[in-house]
């Protein structure tokens, strides 16, 4: 009788305890920490496996291989940038294995390079689709989900808007986020945030987690509701050679004459400056200091980030000189 | 004069044509064709190329390399699975290069199989993110948009929602797509679509394309607008070893406390089985008979597509048996 009530209770337990980490299933904070040992779905082998000491193990099959190195910049300056670090090491069953770190708790974008050709890692279900060829995420956890990971508080939602431009001639998309609990008897203030080279919109959603952010922040009460607007600042290929010199005006017309008055017509917003921020990184920091403050009709307050300009003085003289800016 | 004004009508024309088709710029029908024939940002080369002609040419610099093959079972299929016809040839710059075709137009997934390692194409911009590492696509068109295409007709929404579940113990994703012109004084049906082994929700919308799909034939008069709502159904690791035992409850379970109150709560449907359909490929396809047929008091509607199963009238006895199925 008591063995039956054991094995009752622990048919009870078991189904909780293995699905307690699932990437893919779950919006997990840890997704490659792998507790049930399980090879992903398709994948050739585990790769990368991250363990509670935050040490990392990359692995590769690829028994013909003459070299295999680990790629990309943020995690080689994580690791000090060491290129010894980076080799990995040919074991005799053809699979090359590099364990490095502990890594600080962060996400990072890597590649391998195998002989000269860099490639995502083929194992790796968390990749990134963008303007760009596809690379592998590693997420490297600390005691618990962090500030953009997907946590147990009221979410908002977000919402793709597919629309035809007539600036760059075709259909384009847009995300849209509102807060847990918009009301639309209430006006908001709009977030316009832009990516760099490279970004899509998506990408503020499934890499920058720009919404898991947003949510976190409203239920610790260190934000005020806002919507967060993301339209593709793609408006010309980055590779054109004119890219410099049509970005900027493409893009002030595809938000005077689409982004913005789709947001407003669909949304319960505040229509004026104040109630519009622009924002973005890289490419998307320019697009904040060469569109948004010749736009400040539009905008009122801005956020550069990693825009990459060492010589505001000079490139944005006219604004900086402007004493109407401060108004 | 007569110059000077035939440089202003260049002038005019030069954008609209040089925007025409632009991948990751606009959703563009035809984005591997590369009107530009600029290099993607960030890729060592162009690749896939595709022509008019439908033809297709492949490229990867890997000058260690032994052998490159192109895979993937529906673009092998599409060749007539003949292997010459998959080697890639090297040339003197360490450029692999392979043409095929003329191909049906279709949507395409392949891999490159370099020295028997198989990578994503990594040149390609058009990758795949799911519970599966990346894959590369190929978009071969006909002779304008595809009925799964962005046309310039009326689009609905697609959003996407997080939430706790307590049947998987962590937060997960749910996309809803709303019709053109959604309206809250009105009852929709709801279509419940589900993936495949390996599939997220968000594959139907970027890679299957469901919004596009209904949008178009909405605008065409062939269906009646209804919600669409895509959950998660990966509910237990694919390689758990009790997957098969356990995934079919499980699922049931989440569509019953999670799932279906949540898009009966936030939008206006039609709530009994007349109003709600089933329907999914592969596993999803299973999930569609093995708990949609079990779950009558719930569906009214099902669709059961690519499932694999090949012995249906043992596998579903009891439900083609039951002479209630057909009241």
């Amino acid at each position: 009788m008591m063995i039956r009530i054991c094995f009752a209770v622990l048919y009870l337990l078991m189904p909780a305890v293995a699905l307690a980490v699932q990437a893919n299933v779950n919006l997990d904070y840890n997704p490659q920490k792998n507790t049930d040992n399980l090879i992903p779905f398709s994948a050739p082998l585990n790769s990368p496996e991250v363990r509670d000491d935050r040490t990392v193990t990359f692995r590769l099959r690829a028994p013909e291989a003459k070299s295999v190195r680990l790629a990309g910049v943020a995690v080689l300056t994580a690791l000090g940038g060491s290129d010894r670090s980076t080799q990995f090491q040919k074991g005799d069953n053809g699979v090359w294995t590099l364990t490095v770190g502990p890594l600080e708790p962060d996400m990072y974008i890597y590649h391998f390079n195998v002989d000269g050709m860099q490639i995502a890692d083929p194992s790796n279900t968390i990749a990134g689709f963008t303007a760009m060829p596809p690379y592998s995420q590693l997420v490297v956890h600390g005691d618990g989900p962090a500030y953009y990971d997907a946590r147990d508080v009221p979410h908002g939602l977000v919402t793709r808007h597919v629309y035809q431009s007539g600036v760059t001639n075709g259909q384009r998309e847009l995300y849209v986020y509102t807060p847990p609990g918009y009301d639309r008897q209430k006006s908001y203030p709009v977030l316009y945030l832009v990516g760099g080279s490279g970004d899509l919109p998506s990408n503020w959603v499934y890499d920058g987690r720009a919404n898991f952010m947003m949510d976190n922040l409203l239920a610790e009460g260190k934000a005020v509701p806002m919507i967060i607007a993301i339209p593709n600042n793609q408006v010309i290929h980055r590779n054109h050679p004119q890219h410099a010199e049509l970005t900027f005006d493409l893009f002030e017309q595809e938000l005077r004459k689409h982004v913005i008055p789709l947001v407003e017509s669909q949304y319960n917003v505040i229509k004026s400056p104040k109630g519009r921020a622009l924002s973005g990184l890289s490419m998307g920091g320019r697009h904040t200091m060469f569109v948004g403050f010749r736009s400040l009709d539009l905008f009122g307050s801005f956020g550069v980030l990693s825009a990459g300009d060492t010589n505001c003085e000079t490139s944005i003289a006219t604004f900086l000189n402007d004493p109407d800016v401060n108004k």
